[in-house]
């Protein structure tokens, strides 16, 4: 057996455990019954024991020492073992088990404190989760910026310097389109109806097999929160559903699907290896962000669906395709980011964005963050909210220590725009596809470009091996102003 | 830290391992994706060999030599972690690991040969199960009987020679209850309807409730072949339908409830260590079965049940609470073990017994063994089998190695008989009870006497500890001919 044999034989079974690691957060997330807490968090905790020693286990340093890369694909797996390896033996052993028992449990108090709309009731938990996250990226960071030692966990090669020079280049012309959007006085037609949430979870259902979902290594369950889960041969979605309207259910599916497919297609000769997953939180959010806007959210695809809308559902309140397109991408200042539309959506993230970073930092203290939410939410987006789990409470990010997440949301979106820039240009019939619910077809260019890679590459470029010119915003940009300019009439 | 304290906090940590390690089993046989077999198979053999290392670790064997017992639970903790270190000691690692990866690949295997009704199909399968489980068995018994040291992971403090000299003891009176009762010429009242499944379910929610089933650390699923699964906080079980008739479904559900609420009874001090879960699989169905039957199908119970079999079905083609309750108690020569009445069940599992005892010990073939069952079957029931589906192939039990596990039923009867004894006596009122649907208050006996305990005293020991009595046959047979013997006119 040489070094790299044994190495990788190794991290094959620390790869399953981490399988199982999130076999349990779906578990916890969807069907645990809720008096099973506590005890889960002792599970939690003692599995990532188990996955933090095995990371950080001294003989990985020998074989990494000795072993060689034959070819990119060896190269890619020693570079993410060494990569993980030098961020676990950073991190002591007592610290993660303490972070993971201790965002197991914080998870049921945020959802306690958002039902009860009190953000106090969860501000030592919150204080808690921060310091202790706070604690891992000293660690980590060995002097350099907190933030970043966070960062890098979701979006290596990325950090928050560069993240802000992106974000401010797009902010003018973000918060111009949503002005001109208000200003054009032109509202959206509204959904009216009866949505049974057996119709909508079949109709979820379709939508997930139009976009290629495969079940025989998935499934769908209802969540809270809706998530992905699981890499490889068992890669799970969740989605949601509200009676007074069905595209919740419908977009937070297309959204879980488009993370699941990415997971779903990564070459079956990385199973269980540290390539054979999703390269990156941006990247993975470019794959939901594409399936579920610019191809979910087109006006091909929304054709076939409120043709499918009025089977499911009968009367709903529109009378044309086209007034059906307007009413799925309707511009409106809501208060939660999980429903904001594409005009919105990244400004619910520079907020956050900024405002974690101040966390981080130490320039916000937990008792402060209410109130600071409060102010910024005001200025974007011109209303007062009027109740926390409207605001600063309704993500679960924060509470279950998820700093440094949110800004791979927006550049996903950033991602998404080269990609479907590029993906218009390579599969020009795509409108018909779409418009014929055919959309599997579609992402058949990302699957073949992208999502078979995994994490062979970085995560910049695996997209811009996919799309073959660097990274820039303004195909997204130009993307949002040419729908929405369209739709509003601008 | 003590010794002790160390031991104990480091089991405790393979004491939740072990629990995650019930959800995976769980999730196998109920929600997990098809396709998902191979890579779950790695999964829990990673997890395994996790546990193994750890049950085998030599500090344990340090901490042993120098931890002192400081009263009665910790002379209980000590032993079962002594034992269970000797037993992970004796067996290899890569054994251990190789054992859980087939027999998690071999439960799909059997699913489709049992579908196909074909033994050929599962024969090379089950010998690989067999040969590792006999591998096993020879470390383990470093010279003894093979069958004793597998025997002894269900019922510690067993041998299969004073099994065979119990269930000889039990088998002609047995016998002769079975024949009189078929010479009877008596037939019981069938049931007629239509059960619809949802009803089904909430019926057998509604009886779970009654016995006392706590929801906040437990759920109820459904599984082709139904089972419980965790301890302390999150306690799960599984039940069945059949279109045909609702007893499969409700009396699964109350067997497995009764396993579940051992479970869930256990003293919240004991959670996570070695004595905080049932003692023996023997002593666990002992808790099912006189849920199952000398409660459930009780005169008093089917009483309660047949109200609410009207209520759930409206006609169900009988038309007296007397009739309901011959209906739950027909005796006939089924082939399905799951199905089997009282009378017959005992001589389901003593054949199961001496195959399986012939099988380890080599007397007995793989390829032999479909025309023993089917031979065996013909003297014992007096109708040939059909199919390998209503035969060799209808347990799941030997295709995932279980061998040794299933004298342990009749033993539970044995037990089950045992304490009905000493709670019909404790609970003189336990007929009014169960006639109100109030069966929690009978099992309350049970709960204050034995469940709670855990693993606290040996599996004989907890029995006679809430009996006051040693062990004997005569209560079970006693049991069974006054009740039969009414029900049949003896």
């Amino acid at each position: 057996m040489t070094a790299y044999a044994n190495l990788m034989g190794f991290v094959r079974e620390t790869e399953a455990l981490k399988q199982v690691q999130g076999r349990l957060g779906w578990d916890q997330e969807t069907v645990m019954p809720r008096g099973a807490a506590p005890q889960r968090a002792e599970e939690m905790a003692a599995l990532d024991r188990v996955i933090h020693a095995r990371r950080s286990a001294p003989q990985i340093a020998e074989w990494l020492a000795e072993a060689e890369a034959g070819d990119d694909v060896a190269a890619a797996q020693l570079h993410h073992i060494r990569r993980e390896h030098d961020r676990a033996t950073k991190v002591p052993a007592d610290l993660s088990a303490e972070l993971t028992r201790v965002t197991s449990l914080s998870q049921g108090i945020w959802a306690d404190a958002r039902s009860a709309n009190d953000f106090t009731a969860f501000a030592p938990t919150f204080s808690e989760v921060l310091n202790l996250r706070r604690q891992e990226a000293e660690a980590l960071a060995t002097g350099g910026d907190l933030y970043d030692a966070l960062l890098d966990d979701y979006e290596p090669g990325e950090t928050g310097a560069t993240l802000a020079a992106m974000f401010d280049a797009m902010r003018p012309r973000l918060v111009a389109l949503r002005g001109a959007i208000l200003d054009s006085g032109k509202s959206a037609p509204k959904l009216q109806g009866i949505f049974d949430e057996t119709a909508q979870l079949r109709l979820s259902d379709a939508c997930a097999r139009a976009f290629g979902y495969d079940f025989e290594h998935g499934r769908i369950d209802k969540a809270v929160h809706p998530f992905s889960s699981g890499s490889g041969l068992d890669s799970r979605i969740t989605t949601r559903t509200d009676p007074a309207e069905p595209f919740g259910c419908i977009y937070s599916t297309i959204h879980e699907v488009g993370h699941s497919r990415y997971e779903q297609t990564v070459s079956p000769d990385y199973l269980l290896t540290p390539i054979g997953c999703g390269v990156s939180m941006g990247v993975h959010e470019s794959q939901s962000r594409i399936y579920e806007n610019q191809l979910g959210r087109s006006r091909a695809f929304t054709g076939w669906l409120y043709e499918r809308c009025r089977e499911a559902f009968g009367e709903i309140g529109i009378d044309s395709a086209e007034a059906f397109y307007a009413a799925v991408n309707a511009v409106h200042s809501g208060y939660i980011r999980t429903e904001a539309d594409e005009v919105h959506y990244n400004l619910h993230i520079l907020l956050r964005f900024d405002l974690e970073r101040a966390l981080i930092a130490g320039d916000l203290g937990v008792n402060d963050l209410e109130a600071a939410w409060n102010d910024r939410f005001r200025v974007d987006f011109g209303v007062a909210v009027d109740k926390p789990s409207n605001g600063v409470l309704q993500d679960v990010h924060w509470p279950v220590g998820l700093f440094g997440y949110f800004p791979t949301y927006t550049l996903g979106n950033v991602y998404a725009g080269c990609l479907f820039e590029t993906l218009r240009k390579a599969h020009p019939d795509w409108e018909h596809a779409l418009a014929e619910g055919r959309a599997a077809e579609v992402t058949g260019w990302l699957a073949e470009n992208l999502q078979r890679h995994g994490a062979l590459r970085a995560p910049r470029a695996t997209v811009e091996h996919a799309t073959g010119a660097p990274i820039s915003v303004e195909p997204l940009l130009d993307y949002l102003e040419a729908k929405f300019g369209a739709l509003y009439g601008l």
